[in-house]
């Protein structure tokens, strides 16, 4: 509703009718795929990221139909939470779709990198936090930013961690992906001078309960400034470490 | 251990002795206070902040002889989840000490402005959600950033948000703290284009289970990208808010 | 046993002997199918809708035999939550049944209108919501309520809600169904003048436990007035709408 | 925004300005009392019900100065949650202010009666559920329904509702609250031929948890389309419960 | 209704009137004192038992009012979870009431001895554990039984308990007491040829979560057959006791 | 360790050695099944009923051999939760064990009749109950126990219960199977005059939480004297439904 | 029963009677303190540690009279969880009482020194989880251990506990002592050559629920072989720690 | 670190180069293999045992890389939470891989027993309990120590503990494995006079949540110093086992 004042000045100066002013004026900003989905086009426009296809729930025959609609407005389309047999029914109708395994992603399309500096920095305390982490990574490099992953860093050595310390001193923004008892954002958070996302994963089991564990270590972390996301959630943590290079960019060149 | 290759060069030309050169590789930047406490004065270099006091649990002796012993290193001491009776008893000892009720949290010295540009932005919910709202505020303005409120424009008139648009529009950073059913969070995240964190309060009653209910909202957002902090922990909001907006000032200076 | 006086007055007449009267009064209203259920036919006239099948955690064999007792007495008959398979099975033996596959539910019969104004409108959050919401308008199609569908409008893209809003000014009572952090109910509840139905959906993953996420959600929603039913009950949803219209036509009568 | 295309003729015709016809547009339809509180008048507009006061977690000074705004607008004035000695303090300053102590509830001004037939309905299954059985009843009072009462027909003497079972049967629409086990929901749901509305209340010990248990198993109900509200919720509930009566009187009028 | 028969001959006979047959009919057998109690006179008939005062969350001016209306009918009256201060006040209206403080309950009147053999044994696990046992005994004593008790018999030195195996072995019924882990039944279940009957209680902290660590322990014990009621329900577990004696009694007359 | 005088006599005499005395007082009355099992057989003995496998999470194998260890000591062997293909692998090793499939129960040799008077009275909600119904009937069977069913006679249409009092009235003991809302044995516990025991089923979905529900609804049951075990456990509401009706015997015989 | 054999062999030698030997083999070792307590007296010899007073819901009367009985048989008697105000009221009996309000454990008694080397060296990671280390460290010494105290030496701030390493190193037993997300254990444990208990403390605030976040980050640790007692629970980790002590020394006896 | 002292002498003594001096501080015992995993081989010098692999949760193809990585450092390897199936996939690229299927371990090399006398006991409540039991057996026996196993003695018969208590006697370190109540550690920390260990197993059905119910039975156990691992983590407890039993050889070798 940015231009409302513009329109009214149309009106006004009589250059539109009141009724194409109404429209104008409610004008939506989506688009429906059949009855089943509202692809939000001013997404991108609002928050700074284009919308992107939850694939979890969804059949592939919606999923295809989504990233076909999408295909028209977008540069870069990506689903998240795809398992490789959804993927492979939806390849048949979308045949340039790729897939990341690991990262349980399926895109089209090649990313813009972004016009800033700044990088996503990605911690793993495990190996079998990998998935997660490549979500994440994967998610950030998909919307244009430089990735760079450190795995397998959990506080049980936690010298791993310290002997990669100029990679910590270096970072523009953390994300870190823990599972069990999930302190790794804890040292972490002790240790940067830059934003830190912690990521709870459900890896562990027994009174892990699925990742609560780690998701209740990270949100009671005694290291303050501490940003967490869902369970498993690398998406949403990569979108969030983007959202923060996107608008420390937007104040550097204020500042300047 | 930046200076490590320094130390090391220095033994190395006999300016200093192995012992002496132990003793700084070890050094601890920390000082104990009685045997209770060690605080850690290196925590502002190594993460842009100092150490703050988390005041609950603590006795009113305790608090005092922190503030005391901090003084000596820091420009600003703060003490968060003070109870008024807390600050009373403390204040004999530190007659300086300022408190803020709603916030609950006393400080001592003034704030430095941070140099850069860039603000917080804090929204609540509802009126009950102040305590929380302004702990996060007067955090961030004793760690020296311009804070804007925005109080009372929780989802249930959803007009009242759509209103101050132009206020979401130019944020920087956005607070957004609300409890019982914790929706404004996905509501704004879908509106902003700047990173935005979530606050779950614990004000609700029946099944809000002491913000458990916000919580959950908060982390299962559809609204990509929400970093959500613990329940009714406005403190450490304001941290993360204030080390998004330092790292612009780091890719600022990086990108000159 | 309204009928209680005049049954009584009729022993008092000699018209039926006190042993009749007794079988009368004792009189179940329900039939007794093999020994596993008893099918409670004057549910319709007690409550204004008929006996449903669970068909949950029922054997096909069970299933068939139920419907089969039952079109002797009822001109609609539906069957909730059945798979695929055991719909394939039960059709064996009952050839007219049919199977709307993203309801999951299989009926047989064809539904009669009922004689009242007013139809059910269903909103849901998002396109992996459709299950749910489909379980609830079918039943409401069922039990002969027009049924009205705005699918994925959820709180991430507000304005994909409010430009729908004359839909929700048309509504008589709302069934709105939400997963995730179940916050769409509460914008709708704040802007509706009919009753609103909140169905939380367990759509989501990490600390969306099942749906539990959402359902608090809908618990503490800060709009008034907001009726919640159980995590993916779509179902019961629908007979609550449909039991809210009938009260109209009833108040109508009375009004005259 | 109903207005809008009237307000683009005026623009259009050249009776007003673009810039007054922008403020006309964003009009809120909301008054903030000091900074920290936004009433909503436009509540009663779009919803039926004007906005209520949650008293809880706001001080008597907060209470006093949103009441004394609203009073410009509403002729009657609530606030619910309200323990006795924050009323005595609000009393103070607005000395009209009167308070019902069993349902917690202060109110201003006299309720102007509904222009509808029916009633509500309200049980409990106990003498200890009084207290929210008594904020359904007032608040339903105070927006102008009237109210009938049935207190303590809990199902552990089921003849204790079945001897009452004209009330059910000349219902309108019910309320039905309960603690402990919260069973009554589900006989009444099983008996009634309107509307049901399940409020849990957090009576009970040991395995109760708050109220957690009456909660599940109203949710759980057997009896389909029982709607249920937070717990100890007589608010909510009687807001509901006016608005089907509300919704029924507008569907009786467009059938005749 | 167990005497409808010989209604309905009475009014086939002419005796008496269908108005009074259906008055008796639907006789309800509770009294009603003022409009928030509904006292169940018959439920000793039904059940066996007389009905309790649950004194929690009622006002002493209640608890004055039932217990006078029930001393019109019933030989003995209690009242559970009375707090001291309560019992004072209801003793300034009704003198004779005298209070056990360790089991918090308030009586009136003499107990009938039982007349069948039996007697209900009591365990505790500690002697923290005694206010719920003794909830338990004193209710089994107005009830008419006889009732021995056995205190700190826990399973940390379970020499305690088998030398005290005669009690076990003479038991006609067992009520186990224990907090903390609740393990006592469990060693007593494997042990004991009678009913065992399980009370958790809320002794203990931390991860004992108000009892839930106990009473999921009794729920899923490896002995057979367990009966476990409500944590720090004396009152049930003594009820449940009495309700299998008194079922004794009625095979023995059966037996004859 | 009953015949401890006896042998200690046997000693004194000079019948026995001390170290034939020795092995006889620590005789363990268990037998080693390989290395994994020690069946009890002085169970029956002390508890009144034989050991009882409990077969989920055993293998075959396991079961098979623990099965013929006991078929050498006891008349009457069962096994629970057993799946159908384990029972179809035990019965290649052991052709005369049969399988109760609805109850999950296999079993090897004929009950002996108890010689008591009494019987067992079986009630359930719901069809969806019968398995956990079943369990509870089968085993009372093969115990030697008469054994009543009533199926389906749930809430939602009381009548059904009602209708069927004569079977309550004639109960010597209940068992009373539910799941979603639980709320079955606290309406009969309020017209039972025999002891009551509630087994909550895992029937449901959603807020059900895998019988959570029923499970609470049932231990805060408003009916005194429930007696409660875990979700699903139809054994073991057996067993204490049995041991109930032995003790009733055992008093009985004492009274005469 | 260890002298089985001997007291056998002085019933066959005719030395003492088969009551006397019945009486010496049911010997129960224990006390009773008026019928409210069964002193464990043989839990020295069993287990090498004394019996404590778990004050918590205790009387003073009855601390007082259990300690009365103690000190006839035990030179240190200790009670925890003890309140100011309650041990206040014991000293009027009890004069020697000594009290450690820290710790909340009041003692009589001086402790006899081990006779093993070793020592309990006790970390917490900040200063409010004091109490519940001063638990462990008083209990510790109260039994005649020597105690190592670390006091604030949490994660956020890792450089305090690397730069203590020598203390780490030089430990035989540790205990750690955390709240919030417990992370301190597993850090410890990656670096500790000796067993390390973890003790979850209620320090925290919204989502630590109770102490229940770092109990589930200790139980999900990363570094194998952490060992967890209760949240709070300083005592039981002393007694675990001198447990692990005693059978060190014990085979280091052994293996001389 | 421990040589820091060293090295820097021979910086001064001019032996070293700085560059050199800071890489072998900077030196980080640890190994990458691919990107994926960090081996910790400073964790057997750390901590007294090698590191072990989690197989949960890990491909076939990281587990083999991990092996093979570590297999040129470490006399002994082995995985847990290995499945068959993945177990034969490594098993073709790792031929000399053995597998315990009831432990889910594979492991390769052979144990080097440890230089201290003292073994590790391990008991199980159930049969159904070995699966974790042989986890934590052998764990140790890969460890070196020596194991001794006694299965089926939980407390339902706990004359089946008692008769073997000559084994609780000898023990120096007690593992005791139990599910469903998880009683049985506390009933022998109540006899023993070593360390025990609770191992709370996911055994059982219903409100035993997954082993929920054991884990805290034995964190409330009334049994002073009971250390409790994760449910299901027999591998922990062994490991905690093994500390303790390594710590009395470094008592022993300080006493001497």
């Amino acid at each position: 509703m940015e231009n409302l004042q513009t329109i009214l000045e149309a009106v006004s100066a009589g250059y539109i009718t009141p009724e194409t002013a109404r429209q104008k004026i409610q004008e939506t900003g989506y688009q429906s795929v059949a009855e089943f989905a509202k692809i939000d086009h001013q997404r991108q426009e609002r928050t700074g990221f284009p919308e992107v296809i939850w694939g979890q729930d969804k059949t592939s025959e919606q999923i295809a139909r989504i990233i076909e609609a999408m295909s028209q407005h977008q540069s870069v389309i990506m689903a998240t939470r795809v398992e490789t047999q959804v993927y492979e029914e939806v390849k048949l109708k979308i045949p340039h779709l790729r897939y990341y395994p690991t990262a349980r992603i399926c895109a089209l399309g090649k990313p813009n990198p972004q016009k800033i500096s700044g990088k996503i920095t990605i911690l793993t305390a495990g190996t079998s936090d990998l998935p997660v982490a490549e979500e994440a990574a994967i998610t950030g490099e998909l919307m244009g930013f430089p990735v760079e992953r450190l795995w397998d860093v959990g506080v049980s050595g936690v010298h791993r961690l310290l002997n990669n310390r100029h990679i910590l001193d270096e970072a523009d923004v953390l994300i870190v992906v823990a599972g069990m008892e999930g302190a790794l954002p804890s040292v972490v958070g002790g240790l940067a001078h830059c934003p830190v996302i912690g990521v709870p994963t459900s890896i562990g089991y027994g009174a892990s309960f699925g990742g609560l564990s780690a998701l209740l270590a990270m949100l009671n972390s005694c290291a303050a400034g501490l940003g967490v996301v869902n369970i498993d959630n690398g998406f949403g943590a990569a979108i969030l470490a983007g959202q923060i290079l996107r608008t420390a960019a937007k104040i550097a060149a204020q500042s300047k």
